[in-house]
């Protein structure tokens, strides 16, 4: 007999995947450092002066593991939102809660919907735990909530996704399209519903909030907006009933101190906010521009990246997200036909855009003179 | 029918357990915050000033997730260790890396074994996957590897859990006896062996790293000794078929910049680790003598807290608990007999022992005065 440990039939099935290849990575390989860090969607204005003088403050108290009931910020988030404490459960991220959600839910074999080609850490956690997973395509470059709700039922789903602003594609509903597709989910199947991006979304695409209904967890994060991505803190919103099944399997000390203080100072800075809000408004603008000035189509964007439509098929857009990749600009695609026609770039400031301007057209004459199809 | 959410059979049958009450809730319930903080063995002593300094230089960088890969600190780990990047994971800390481990080996009904009174957060993630869990008794006041092996053979076990040092009684074991309980363990089962305290043990009390086994995985963090907790960085140690598995299904974006950041600064600073060290020796002596000094027997420690045997049963012990903790003092106990005769009291500074002094004689004086049996 060979030393083996014995993993799960789901663990030993899965293959040595990862949702999304690092920037360090690519640059280890490259030898070479990005100029411009466009590709994970993170908040290149950073955190607010506020929250770094918190962040320096906090260091010394870094030997002290955090409030396990994230009370002071659970309490100030319920202000912010008018709800109480008991609907919100703080996790290491909207990765963290999604990864916590579907254990919660999903057990080898149990029916989950989702869109083919949206955010993938999501299939990679219900990968992780056996569930069998159903795709709908996207609604043009939208997300389709009736074709998901559709699906939950034929499926007999426990738990279907949406992101509403949409990663990758950046696109966004009403909250009265929400809202609709809460009403017609089924009685029994849980929604998670995924607004990393709400923060930089028009006014009315939130649907209000209904705590009485245990199927609708909301998930919010400092990671986006707030600039916070490097500590590690989201939170679910929902029913006091759901949001207490989290403290069943949750990892209690998991949200660590610094990150609890640094997303109070993040909420309290509401100017930082409107800035920063400000600054993604005038970047998508910029970012738009430029995409047209290269004959690129941007799509309509209510985050803090915008998704370009190359004008080719896939093959094209892989081509000149290489190119740009090799002029130094990290970015990112959408992993499936027909979206993987466009390329996405997060928001930059004025720099990081003009290297992006500059790598894109040069990206551009290149391709021009080669041959890709 | 009523809107609900069908959670899997193995959550649906979880009580709503926390494994440890953090300080804020009691200090929350008596509306008075603790005079000194011994209960979580945390370091008192803080994180070096260099990772301090790292810490505050880094928060401007907080909007930038951190490497997937973690390919610094890995990297420095591994020459730390004198072992190869691939014998080392990343994660949240011991705690989140027991509960990916546990993840990737158990389903609902697979037998696992650890010690009564052991680490209950390992007991939490393994009932959180449905696990059967065999306990074996303590040898004394230490952990009883020729047990817990003969339970893993007797129970056919897919992993064992054992620390050494131990916690909650810093008891340990020397090198010799854990490299024969790691040769006597079945072909097929798992060692989690818990090294959190390593760095607080007298020399001899680590075997050697045999990542040629995929059956043994060492678990170590930056929690204790280097005063990081509440930044959420531990790492496991293993061979790098095992050390993949993690791959498959961990947070891949889960450990944060500036944890990464700063458990980097704390690695690189070997004097600050000689001055805690100094201190936790300096201190474990005072604690000792406080012990003894008010008729309670100290147990011998390898960790930075003294385990403090009070002289009656687990009630009386509860009881000189509550006292201290009426008294501003945070401190802990072992949950089982007869272990749980003892309180636990981690490494203050001069002035905390002082003040658990105090209150200890105090506590003590008012027991004499009253029925406690």
């Amino acid at each position: 007999m060979t030393r083996a440990p014995r993993y799960t039939a789901t663990i030993a099935a899965l293959p040595a995947t990862v949702p999304f290849t690092g920037p360090e990575t690519l640059e280890r390989a490259s030898g070479r450092a990005f100029a411009a860090r466009l590709g994970a969607n993170e908040s290149v204005f950073g955190p607010s002066p506020r929250v770094i003088e918190a962040i320096a403050a906090a260091g010394p108290e870094a030997w002290m593991y955090g409030d396990p009931e994230g009370h002071d910020l659970r309490t100030a988030l319920a202000r912010h939102h008018t709800l109480m404490a008991e609907n919100i459960v703080l996790g290491a991220g909207i990765d963290g809660l999604l990864g916590t959600l579907v254990r919660l839910l999903v057990a080898p074999g149990d029916p989950i919907v989702t869109s083919a080609g949206a955010y993938p850490t999501f299939a990679y956690h219900v990968a992780a735990n056996g569930g069998a997973l159903r795709t709908v395509p996207y609604a043009g470059d939208a997300e389709n909530p009736d074709a998901l709700v559709a699906a939950a039922r034929e499926t007999g789903a426990k738990l279907v996704y949406i992101a509403n602003p949409d990663n990758p594609m950046g696109s966004w509903h009403s909250a009265a399209v929400m809202q609709q597709m809460i009403s017609a989910l089924p009685e029994d199947c849980m929604l998670a519903l995924d607004e990393a991006y709400i923060d930089l979304a028009p006014a009315g695409a939130a649907p209000l909030f209904d705590v009485a209904d245990p199927r609708v967890l909301r998930l919010r994060t400092f990671s986006k907006a707030h600039g916070l991505a490097g500590l590690r803190i989201g939170y679910a919103i929902g029913a006091p009933a759901t949001i207490r099944m989290f403290d069943r399997i949750r990892d209690h000390f998991g949200v660590g101190r610094l990150a609890q203080t640094a997303a109070l100072a993040a909420l309290q800075d509401v100017e930082w906010l409107h800035q920063v809000k400000a600054h993604v408004t005038a970047s998508r603008a910029e970012l738009s521009d430029i995409a047209r000035k290269n004959g690129l189509t941007p799509l309509p964007s209510a985050t803090n990246f915008v998704t370009m439509d190359c004008g080719g098929d896939g093959t094209f857009a892989r081509a000149v997200l290489a190119g740009l990749l090799a002029r130094g600009i990290f970015a990112r695609m959408p992993s499936v036909p027909p979206l993987d026609r466009c390329i996405r770039v997060s928001c930059g400031g004025t720099e990081e855009n003009a290297l992006f301007a500059a790598a894109l057209q040069d990206t551009l004459a290149e391709l021009r003179n080669t041959d890709v199809t």
